[in-house]
């Protein structure tokens, strides 16, 4: 069984639309574990009430980025976890994290990368920047996670339009229901599958 | 009559896209002068086949690129132009040009800006850039020219897909058939029914 590892701080929308797409079949694996940094996050209920281990471990009882990257990667590690969901965690973890799970954490960013990512911009800043410069068209990227913010290679991306009179909130909703909930179950099916491969820091579905 | 001046240093299907949705009737103007910098242009073909003043203007037999910006003012000033389409026009004009047409002046990009422009990004160069990325989605924008290099307020833009193992030549007619010449008549359209507002750098439908 392809075991799924998820990581969130908040609301955990994304992370129902993968517990979705596991109970409907479309993703053929199991969430072995949710973990957030954060003890009240919802998605953490969200995972107890479908039976999905919850798991809070704050990121202050730890000395330094090091150490707490360590402890989850420990976690993940002990569950043979065979992928790690960045669904909306807010912490950025160092490479004690990254490096045992190479090519196997995977994060959602809403925008189009290259477009609106990298620090300073996560959650609600990245659709007021949106807005304020005046695109029409946004959406919302799938990728794996390297040393770096949002510039690991990218598996999927979605378009949304930008409409007149949005507020931050409203294209918020429209990129998450559009974009957001349709690709990160999508990413995840296609890895479970072992249908992509990874050349030259792009994604491509095998031949 | 609203009166649209074209600047296009290269094969103009761009250009074809604007003088068919003239004929058409869904642009409700008139071409007054195609105006190249290269005198082999195909654009300047497609103008005189369709009936449209074609003149070809050097940019070497001008001192600098002052000089050369007012002479392609003066030329358009005359005309009684309301609106200049950049279309695939290989030279950056100064202030000299834009000042005199604040707001009329619109260029088609090939990329969804603020993603692959400024300087360097030209025809294959972005499709290029956009490959070697990785991105899976790429597109067009049309926004109104200032003095700096595709910065100027967004009217439109399309996304479109990137699909593996694309070169950058089919990339390039994919977004030009899906996007370009879709958004580029259709931002003319709204601006000669005067369709549009700016505001804080923003473009939207009036109300």
């Amino acid at each position: 069984m392809f075991k799924i590892g998820v990581l969130a701080s908040g609301g955990g929308t994304n992370l129902q639309a993968v517990i979705d797409a596991v109970k409907s079949g479309v993703i053929k694996g199991e969430i072995v574990s949710v973990l957030s940094n954060n003890k009240s996050a919802y998605a953490l209920e969200r995972a107890r009430v479908n039976g999905i281990e919850a798991v809070n471990i704050g990121r202050k009882q730890f000395s330094g980025i090091s150490e707490y990257s360590k402890a989850l990667a420990s976690h993940f590690l002990e569950r043979e976890t065979d992928l790690i969901v960045l669904a909306g965690f807010m912490v950025i973890l160092g490479e004690d994290f990254i490096k045992p799970f190479r090519n196997k954490i995977i994060n959602i960013h809403p925008s189009l990368i290259p477009s609106f990512c990298g620090q300073g911009f996560y959650g609600l800043k990245v659709h007021e920047a949106v807005l304020k410069s005046g695109v029409k068209v946004t959406g919302a990227t799938v990728h794996f996670v390297d040393e770096n913010a949002d510039t690991g290679p990218i598996i999927l991306q979605k378009a949304v339009d930008v409409k007149d009179y949005d507020t931050p909130e409203i294209l918020q909703k429209r990129v998450m229901e559009e974009a957001e909930w349709k690709i990160l179950p999508e990413a995840i099916r296609l890895i479970s599958q072992n249908e992509l491969v990874i050349k030259d820091n792009i994604v491509r579905r095998k031949k």
